[in-house]
């Protein structure tokens, strides 16, 4: 991170873009045109954000008054359209962009939760409620069972890294280091879990 | 109801468990992973009351800024997994404690819109607007067509109960018995209607 | 338009009924009930200006807070309802009234957002969040895949008119030649687009 740059300034872009390139290349699994892959991309750069904007009464939210998370998302999609024959050897690149973002907006969310004035509750789960609005709203538009009710790991490693954020504010200790290593855990975790197939216990059956 | 606990406290507590062990039994006849279950009976619980806070300009969301909710998200979810076996001998044991949850919701969200100064019309629609919004973020996440949607009496039953809960308090009736009478007739009117299979009257076809 | 109602409220109002009728045919053909009718009518003619109203802090938003709003979907309801045998001789008639509330919903959104002291880039947000909003709605409750992400240009109409009525306040041209030039072209392009099968370049297949 430059010196010119804010930390979370960063923090909260480059979780825009790494949601948005998920989105999109999940926009672009569908046959979606290309308005849809730009829309899927914005939505899940900027869905969480909005609601959690909303709930701590930053009005108007971030991603609809601000043209950097538009141009973010413009970016990410055609990155996505050009860059789609690298990007796909990756093993489930959606979900692993899914996880980087999920990092930096955990961590994003619960600072600027803090910086509004809010407790440490509201900012946990803000928190996580800004890392998983995007890609809640990705499965719901797309009509795929949401990733966070799947299988994996994957709500309690964005509320490890809100955690981490959280009790590193309130204890005062160096900014920069409290956010990186919330967001390093958090992916470290979510990557993880995704590779070793770790998932929390399933619970019932199909029976009805 | 005891003394200790004042009566609109213990209406929101009570209706936002029972919604609570309705998201946790759809969630676990989904075969979700327990984080599902309880992420599916949290946004049960809380989704409805916190468009409803957001409309009112109660900002940040109780649902959010109050671990009690929480809380009780997650004792309603471990019941709905330990007494799954005495719960599924109910007959649709979702459809019942949603029932519940819709009475209890729709007289504290008109309440809770009357407080915070709005008129009548806010009151009514935001009671019913609490009252359903669970349900259907439950029904849109578990990619079922809404309940509210489908054949039964179901928001007719909730308007009801915030209508007799906005006249009650305009007409200064004593608290406690024009809360209990909407919650009382919106349950039945909803448990009757669910057993006598009473509908509305059924619009259109299914030709293009 | 007359004298009596000023320009935007009948704006409004129009690109609310039009909303309501598409939601209601749509509703119709899902065979629901009485109640799902008037619920989806009302959702697709309110679903977007609550999610506007929210986000330029309109707080309570005009959908709940205003009788007409409901009235108007019942209005629609019942047209769609007793008048559909002539309805559904009209070509897509779903597409067609959601294509006329597009415009009149852009524009409308657009001024709404500057009038509560906005920038220009907000206000082109919110015209098209709330051009688009209710018709996402509609889609995601009746479980298909929203129109804004399938084929054809869709959101881009609703930019066209948003960014026109923007242009043409800023340069304090007449307001009613602005509305009116915005909602003629976003009719006539999605229209055009409907008729004639244009779309924007599809991007990608469907492998995975």
């Amino acid at each position: 991170m430059s010196d010119d740059i804010p930390l979370f300034t960063l923090l909260d872009l480059v979780g825009t873009f790494a949601f948005a390139i998920s989105g999109a290349l999940a926009a672009r699994q569908k046959n979606l045109d290309l308005f849809g892959v730009i829309a899927i991309a914005w939505l899940v750069a900027c869905g969480g954000g909005i609601i959690r904007d909303l709930s701590i009464g930053a009005v108007p939210p971030a991603g609809l008054a601000d043209w950097r998370y538009l141009l973010l998302a413009l970016t990410a999609s055609i990155l996505a359209i050009v860059a789609y024959p690298v990007l796909r050897r990756l093993a489930h690149p959606v979900q692993m962009f899914d996880a980087l973002g999920l990092g930096f907006f955990a961590v994003f969310g619960a600072h600027k939760s803090l910086v509004f004035g809010h407790n440490a509750q509201v900012a946990i789960a803000l928190g996580v409620v800004s890392a998983v609005g995007g890609g809640v709203l990705r499965d719901v538009l797309l009509n795929r069972l949401p990733l966070i009710l799947r299988k994996e790991i994957y709500a309690s490693a964005a509320l490890l890294a809100a955690c981490v954020q959280v009790a590193g504010e309130s204890l005062g200790l160096p900014m920069a280091w409290v956010s990186w290593t919330g967001i390093t855990l958090c992916f470290s975790l979510r990557y993880l879990a995704m590779r070793r197939g770790w998932n929390l216990p399933r619970i019932g059956g199909t029976e009805r």
